[in-house]
């Protein structure tokens, strides 16, 4: 069964999971790098940045689940680009020409475009869909695989609302961000339908997984 | 030094420290007694309520904290009774004959009242004053010893929110609320000044500690 997943998607202790004042210059906002250091500085992110070294433990191991089984990713406009990215033609994402996807990855936009098709097996199609249109697109994509609900927080808060998520992996980074936007917004007893997880990491952030229940 | 010290503050994974409704059937409201569930399954608190077993681990290591050191004790007007217990001249807590302080507690509160002295060495002093103006107050009452920020949230709010504590231990339980009274609000870059610790338990909950940096 594909099985719709977030993976390692950072908030602050006080829930936001980007800042404010998000910008070309400035894609998290005020909080900087902030919520993302603790994946900076594993292993396998130094690696595919062809960096020595970095952390083997506990953030590692979630780390690397990022693509494993994963056929598509869906991600909102809000994680392809600054806001009003949509008015540059020449706008292809944040990631240079061989993004870290390695398959299919819907945008989900008003403003939709013609598919870009970078290096690396990357392919961006826009389409305006709502989440359930999006992830029955993104599976068939996916041809069986899992399909990686990417963020930005948005739309992570939307999948969850339709309660389309099968398996949710957030990071808590103890940092008060004080403002931003916040995940956990109108999703009052979401923890019903899944076995929760706490680990901290000897980092200092608390990896909290939700799996769903089988019904 | 007298330290100003939360002890086992618990708020859900959405950051509230009560819900919403609170009464006087409902201390916390539509929470419930969902955010002290770990609390209630340790040793220490299941002994103190004439009760065998009881978790031995780290959340009982955590609770047995509450007293140890402790002089006094400041709480919110919302932690010493329901909305609207002022009206009533004979409340006198939620606690029964014998509360579970055993120390000087001065409640915060516009509606000042004659001291109370229970059974077991809690006598509630009624006070209208600023939270350092408290702390003064209380810390003279606690001959050396350290102050205990008991609560309601907003009350631990103040504290943080005026740089008076010292020592704040929060344990994330993994629900979402949804609403009620938030922790966090109006602390942003709140952790610079400490150091944080996280610690996952088997019960589900997360301690977080804060222990301010020495200046």
């Amino acid at each position: 069964m594909s099985l719709a997943r977030v993976q390692f998607f950072s908030i602050s202790l006080d829930g936001f999971g980007t800042g404010e004042g998000l910008s070309h210059k400035a894609p998290f906002g005020h909080a900087g790098g902030r919520l993302h250091q603790w994946q900076f500085a594993t292993q396998w992110w130094r690696k595919n940045a062809g960096q020595p070294g970095g952390s083997n433990g506990i953030d590692n191991a979630f780390v690397q689940l990022h693509d494993r089984g994963i056929g598509a990713e869906i991600m909102g406009a809000g994680k392809y680009g600054f806001p009003g990215w949509h008015e540059d033609p020449e706008w292809k994402g944040w990631w240079g020409p061989n993004p870290p996807f390695h398959t299919p990855v819907f945008v989900l936009t008003h403003h939709t475009r013609p598919s870009i098709e970078m290096e690396g097996g990357t392919t961006f199609h826009f389409i305006d869909a709502s989440p359930a249109e999006a992830l029955e697109k993104a599976r068939k994509a996916a041809d069986g695989k899992d399909v990686r609900i990417g963020g930005g927080v948005t739309i992570i808060r939307d999948f969850l609302a339709a309660r389309l998520v099968d398996h949710l992996h957030v990071v808590v980074v103890p940092i008060l961000l004080g403002r931003g936007v916040r995940l956990w917004d109108g999703l009052e007893g979401l923890e019903k339908d899944y076995q929760t997880e706490a680990t901290s990491s000897p980092s200092g952030v608390t990896h909290v997984t939700f799996s769903r229940l089988s019904t």
